[in-house]
């Protein structure tokens, strides 16, 4: 039998290059080789976007349609929609028993994130409680795989203790322990070269973006501040260009000429950028036609169902524990 | 239309006095009044006794059972177990996105439970959040009126703060506000003369305590610690007895009269106690009675058919919030 991998996104927009190369790349590398579920996770999004659920809902939509034209098959995998499983919400409930306070305050992820959203003073109990939800949505599952940047890890730890805790106490083996799946390929940082590629910052180039978009998005793009002349000597690092040639270009022999080009003078921003933009819409290109093609009709029957498929398993799995929870009245 | 009110008990352990007194009582006498509905909270009482899932269930009939024997009438009141209404976790997770964590810590009445239980250091987050949970507890029933002794008073507070934000934010006018009932007889003191009766201090006498029993917990009450011989004067103020009797027995002269000749010495502990004890086995030998003669099954089809009816209108109001919340998919 194959394991399950489990994995998401926040519906609060489009997906963008940094989740091709951090993860959707790798999915469907992975989709036959595990039995994936994949979940737009609105719930989780409403968590500090709650005022504002009918961005949510449409962003549902976007997202299934970003998996969709990148290559993810829904005849393998199962996309759903994770607020359509309220199973979730009632384990997350009886986890809350099992986590406490302090120890949901030290999570290294949580703590980025609120300090990220300047969430510091008024901190959301949703928000806060996120990390409980998702070990939730993971156990549900019997998820064992789950792709993650390195952030991440925090999560699969309170995951696993609480999944530790839980079999414990309720004197069972039911839950299973997950591992992260670090990604190779690293964070894909944004075009104006600070941390990472967001959708929040506003620094992404999107699976969505038409070629004008994407053409004036690298013409944008950080290199090196102090490479004012052709003739200057370039810096290759922290260069945003290089990074996604890195990332993108297909040639690596290629690449590393450039760069040492670059770096002892005599190339200038705009041969590189324009390398990269057409490897940007070489790949781009098919992947927005494949967005335009998919139906409305389309994408939703395949978030229902997947979710139909996603709630069987999880009611499945919800009746065990509330029986190993002495819950199981009326049944 | 009449009203909702919502009420319930943890099922921790049986019921006891304080609870006849603080709240029994007078829900018999509302029954009639009000749409009542009352729950056993087995999902707040698992989020301090999670270790002891088993009690938790076997207390859950034994509550019943209490409840049927004070005389409330299941084909008027709705009896219902908390935990077979998942929709109600759902509501919880949406309103933890409305609450802030300061917000939950200035709770009087959770700091105050927490510092009785001793979880000042490791506080689970389900314990702290209960609140929350109440307040979907009572909004998915529309409740407006809730019986609750006066500590219970910063519950109603917040679950309105929930109310307001909740229909603010999403533009409706769904969920209720509602109103604390404070009861007119008040708390009633443990046997011990200590704060409150309470299960867990174990200084109650319980609805179901044998004649022996009552007895036995009657000579142990707690009086004037002063008053050695008859004929000395007596302190009425603190004496769980004289406290006892203001809430028993039927005749307030006599009561008035035996405080004074207390007052004044020559009245003992002995014939004062005597009374008490005939005015608790009065009361207590017919609910005794009636808890004898339910079968399970009946206990058990109680509970069945009134946590349908209630789960049937948790989720028609959950319906109309996942319609605000633009959560309404695939329907």
């Amino acid at each position: 039998m194959k394991q399950v991998l489990l994995t998401g996104d926040r519906p609060s927009g489009k997906l963008h290059l940094g989740h091709y190369v951090g993860s959707l790349l790798s999915r469907v590398e992975m989709q036959r080789q595990y039995e994936s579920y994949i979940m737009v996770t609105d719930v989780q999004a409403l968590t500090d976007n709650f005022e504002k659920p009918d961005i949510v809902q449409k962003n549902i939509y976007e997202v299934a349609l970003d998996y969709l034209a990148v290559g993810i098959d829904p005849n393998i995998a199962t996309i759903y929609i994770q607020s359509q499983i309220p199973e979730v919400t009632e384990l997350t409930i009886y986890f809350m028993n099992l986590v406490s306070l302090s120890r949901l305050e030290r999570n290294p992820t949580v703590k980025a994130e609120l300090a990220q959203k300047g969430m510091t003073e008024s901190i959301p109990v949703g928000f806060l409680c996120y990390p409980i939800n998702q070990a939730a949505d993971i156990t549900i599952f019997s998820a064992e795989v789950i792709p993650v940047g390195e952030d991440q890890q925090p999560m699969i730890e309170q995951t696993n203790e609480i999944v530790r805790r839980f079999n414990r106490i309720y004197n069972v083996d039911l839950l299973k322990e997950c591992r992260a799946h670090i990604g190779v390929n690293g964070r894909l940082p944004g075009i104006d070269g600070k941390s990472k590629a967001s959708k929040s910052l506003g620094n992404a180039i999107f699976l969505s973006d038409d070629t004008a978009t994407i053409k004036s998005k690298v013409r944008e793009m950080f290199t090196d501040p102090n490479h004012l002349k052709v003739s200057d000597k370039g810096r290759v690092e922290g260069n945003v260009v290089f990074t996604y040639l890195d990332a993108f270009h297909k040639d690596k022999g290629e690449v590393s000429a450039l760069k040492e080009h670059y770096q002892r003078g005599g190339l200038g921003d705009v041969p590189i950028k324009e390398l990269l933009f057409q490897d940007l819409e070489t790949l781009l290109a098919p992947i927005r036609e494949k967005r335009a093609n998919f139906s409305t009709e389309f994408v939703r029957s395949v978030l229902k169902e997947g979710t139909l498929r996603a709630r069987a398993k999880a009611q499945e799995t919800m009746r065990k524990i509330r029986a190993a929870m002495h819950l199981d009245h009326f049944v």
